[in-house]
């Protein structure tokens, strides 16, 4: 009968984050639905040629592969009740920085997690934000705080 | 089948009035799923602070607090069929009337429930509402009309 | 698991239009939730000083009573997958014009259901529509046609 | 440098209000540019079929018609600060209810016009309008003081 | 509890490319709501006159008919989290194209399916999408991957 | 001091369609702004690789000519008061049926310019369109008339 | 050729904020419009009676004047590229809250204007908005730096 | 008469691709008008403290300058009929991956202009993009196929 909270979880896909708000979530019992991009990296990268045909080019490559996850992205962030960026350690990670974007363009809450020594590179994407936290138990509070107003303390 | 209503109740948290008109909607058996925002006020001032930690400044460990508070009020109003506004007698309520403004500009019914004394300083809020109620039993008789069309006579 | 449709039915409320419409519906066994202004027009007209107090003119008897019903005809308008306006014999009928345009605006599909009297001073609203019927049992062809598919020939 | 108002004068083309209106306007040195449907009945009638050819039946051509003159009053909505919609004595005048719908449902502010016999009749319509006035020359004064902020005491 | 996706399969009428997307579809287990025009062809072409009533002129005939499609298409396309739109060999084929252009106005995610000799004429519909397929097979590998992020290799 | 109307000129580019309304505006002493997607063909089929480097493959090519394109025409679109969108003889024109329904998802007024022998092809383009007209002539008189509520009698 | 930025400045029309704001900026040499509620608290109150007649129940006279001042502030929250919200040391300033939430939700930059001592009462509008200023002064910078990119230093 | 082009030049500001961008579209003869961020660093971090006070929290006082920043760019965004993102070689530019999310999400023109080493990491940004350019002085061309249709070959 309650609602069932739609959650969107973008960005890093090379750590275990993930599994610890989704576990976290459902050992507090709350009523969330997880979605998230393709996570399996590879599958992420060759999906379009998999699907639709070699290119020679890997510009014309990522076109098809990228074009594919936005169906799945795009559904994700348009019907996330709070959308959640992670910014981790390596690589550019621009396409997080672009999924808060859009997030913060459609006036999704958002809550950003990411390490300290990001705070000034990530300065504009904090200040869209709903929350900054450091680790995903964190995620993890602000869910059952903002679902059933509980606080542990 | 029918539709179940989706009512946030804003503003005010230190009396029963939500309690009143919960109760009543469920005598009156209306297929209504109330929200609210955090109405444990330790709680509400404290979330941000609790989850993320502490903050020397309280004008920061307010921001932390707040943009927390916000996920949850702004799904609420998003979600709302009807959104009631309730002043009280005490603090300066500012937050109600920022959530009247949100509702009002998102296009949302409203109903403010106030008492009399509140009228002039409530003027634009008011003119912007489909009703302004004085006691919660009358939220009850709007939602038994609007839902069921029945009026006690 | 096939949608179920939001039917607003609007407008005139002294004849058995909706109840025609709902019975061919269901006969046709289409899944459809029809929603209505409140068509008890003692209560329609009542339901303001009933449940906020009385009111010495006329015209803020009215004010309140629009300002309640307006709850209800915004939610089904809002929530309609189609909108079927009806203008009859008598009255003004500027309520229904009123929905139509409120329909028309938001992108709603329209269908108006009228006698042929009226061409004229519908224009402007009959362009906007999808169909203009002039029987409610076309009505229910329509939506048989548009949920289904099948055609009665 | 200052705001020209934009002000969609709608409804009602048998009597000189609007000109009354234009006219206290310029008096009054306010910055404002009147739009309007076209006011010459016959022209209004017949552009359809003088335009794009001739119809047998009174229902397609007035579908030509309605057709055209909306590509000037949908205009005319969507660019105005505010929207003033006379309802006359005479016709049945659904075309000035939609026009007012439609502005209702794009949040335009909305002024109505009318006289008090139509009050019960115009209920639903007042409820959405910023002000009822009674005569154009209240208008000019509620554009004066929007305008400049200017009270006549 | 997972999402059922929906998915509007717009365009060509006359060949088996919707079957094989939803057989497809159903082997693989997914959970999928399609929609699709009528696909009916006389049906499609005389549904306005056989609920409305007779037309002489074959365009008014036209305009009844496609009055009430568009009820069901405008549903499809504002309900859908994809919208494929098909291409084919013979026919103008411009309602299909109408149709990619109100998704791609609508930020609806759009996969066009035609073979390669229309690359060029459709090359301003391609590039509004996410995927251009030459198979329905390919479609149905776009759902499973979306969805579930398997892809076959 | 009166508003200058934007109208884009979408569609076939092979015949002087443009010239003739443009001329017949400027004749009639209207105040139109004219914007047309880039009329010179090899130039709108060149764009992409001209400017931004060869592809080998004619599907990257047009992909990148189409998306440049798009820049322009977007822009017309969401600026437009009035999208008029022809159809000649010859070519899918698919693009031109892309831009009507852009236009028409967009709530923009649109004329469609077309002959006869497309009305059936045609039906759920002209169904959304608030005129069709035959000949350019007939686009100018349209605009006399919106514009200045003139009609040539 | 520059823009000419709108700052709509809200609240407070007791003390002279807003003159040493649009002094300040003058003074700099901004491109500025500015614009503001009617200042005029007599004005203000009594527009609606002044103008439409006179009501015996000071509830009808607040609304009739509370609708006519809304067209006004509609207008200027809606053009505005920056809502300033004035809160100061008396009055319950319920209309500045409200104001700010209308801007909240239509996405517009906001800054807050307010003394200490309201903090923790304001810290749901503080946290919507891009900056809390202390004094009016601060404003002038806000604009000077978002204007021209200069820091006074 | 014709319009001038709003192109906001976002991202990377430790190179000179605005200044070429501007002369060039300058010796063009373009009819542009170019915003961008405060490009000069220094200033950037600082403002927030520089004119609301000073915070011994980095974290705090990047937020400062973070929202007050934002008032320009969310502004540059929403009036720009096409947005350029400029990724280079240093630093992270999250903030620039941010913009093009939101322009991206409000159905802005993109062209986003990166060296070939950034394809990878920006596919998903490259593929919500109308162009992708490698040298400002394909923006100047596309700026003036786009706005006169010239090209240069």
């Amino acid at each position: 009968m309650d609602k069932t909270w739609n959650v969107y979880l973008a960005g890093e896909i090379h750590s275990d984050w993930r599994q610890v708000i989704e576990e976290g979530a459902k050992e507090a019992g709350l009523a969330v639905r997880f979605t998230a991009p393709v996570t399996d990296h590879p599958a992420s990268d060759d999906c379009g040629v998999a699907i639709l045909g070699e290119e020679d080019k890997p510009f014309w490559k990522d076109r098809l592969g990228a074009g594919i996850n936005a169906i799945r992205t795009r559904n994700a962030i348009a019907e996330a009740d709070l959308v959640v960026v992670r910014f981790g350690d390596k690589y550019k990670q621009w396409n997080a920085a672009f999924d808060a974007g859009q997030a913060a363009a459609l006036g999704k809450p958002l809550v950003i997690l990411q390490p300290p020594e990001h705070d000034h590179a990530l300065k504009e994407v904090d200040a869209a934000a709903n929350a900054v936290a450091r680790r995903p138990e964190q995620v993890v509070e602000i869910l059952r705080y903002v679902i059933r107003g509980e606080l542990a303390r």
